[in-house]
């Protein structure tokens, strides 16, 4: 198995959810800024461009973090970051899409559309007039999550799945890019902290970020 | 097992999905239009209000129709709807994702900020100057599928799985509502085809739906 790297939310998201695992990850660093991953040889071998991307033994390409995450969490041992019930597993499944839909896809639209307008114009289309909405959505979304989570540990109740994995690489890198959690979410900011003190949360952070002043 | 069970695409496609997997569901059916799914005593057991919403026989509420999805997919016998190995689990999950976020979101924000506006403006952050390149959007996440579907018969190739389940359910209802599945669209027009003619496409049309003149 081969993760193709990068900067960026996403990429993290698997990094950090390899390292509760325990999972040690081949990487081919992608160079997202120069649109490698927009042509050949990158695209030969994945289609759709995306980073990050899992090469599987067998040569195939897994991209979307969540589909990695659970091809990850099958394929190694240790407890299961989805659940070890079909019960357990509808409910972290449930939340990541929740949260995806209604905080980390608005969220992420909300920055491309206009901090990262430069890089993202030439790549999608993008929706400038839509952005501080989608920024107001994600950030509505927030609130809802706020009021579920008093009296919650994570997402799942006691459980940390992907769910919080994912939600917590992509708030933290939108947080330094304009969309901060707001310290009155009390119960998310907790989570936050919480999330950021892992080991896995600084463990994740990429290495040549650093070098670009990009958190990555 | 329960389904919280109401007009529109996504309690659809579980309805198509159980039919596939040979499940007989119960039903509860909700009034989406009246908004009973916003108000007690619904909103107690189902916080997110949302629907379909899988009440499960320990009295857990799923929501999420690729979450319902996998947790029915899981909880019955027959071959897997979502994949026998993890790497076809992760091909499954791959592409019900892609779709999910290219096509499927966008062409429903597309719907719900436009001809939807009056039924979802008080629901949600409505976004209207948005609506015609979300529409757009959508549209061209079909012209990048369409090249992708060239020699496959499903998303997964020779595999029918969640996603085609889930595209074909969004598709097939926001082309009653100003959205087309366009026919130069060579590929995914034949794919589109091909799912209508499957016996569970007709008989998971909700029974409600026709009577209110709207495609359940």
């Amino acid at each position: 198995m081969k993760l193709h790297n990068s900067l960026g939310p996403n990429p993290r998201i698997v990094r950090m959810f390899a390292i509760e695992k325990g999972i040690e990850l081949d990487k081919v660093e992608v160079d997202l800024m120069s649109a490698e991953n927009r042509q050949a040889p990158f695209l030969e071998k994945n289609p759709s461009g995306q980073l990050p991307a899992l090469e599987t033994d067998d040569g195939a390409f897994v991209s979307e973090v969540t589909a990695i995450c659970e091809y990850l969490d099958e394929k190694s041992s240790g407890p299961s970051l989805v659940g070890s019930t079909p019960e357990e597993r509808a409910e972290a499944r449930m939340w990541t899409r929740k949260v995806d839909l209604n905080i980390c896809e608005p969220m992420a639209n909300g920055f491309r559309f206009a901090e990262g307008l430069e890089l993202f114009k030439d790549r999608l289309i993008c929706i400038p007039q839509a952005a501080d909405d989608l920024k107001a959505t994600a950030q509505s979304g927030l609130d809802k999550l706020d009021g579920w989570m008093a009296g919650r540990t994570f997402l799942c109740g006691d459980r940390m799945t992907m769910a919080d994995v994912f939600l917590f690489g992509m708030l933290d890198f939108f947080a330094s890019a304009g969309q901060p959690v707001r310290p009155e979410l009390k119960n998310v900011s907790a989570w936050f902290a919480h999330m950021a003190d892992r080991p896995s949360a600084e463990a994740s952070l990429h290495e040549v970020a650093a070098a670009v002043g990009m958190r990555g």
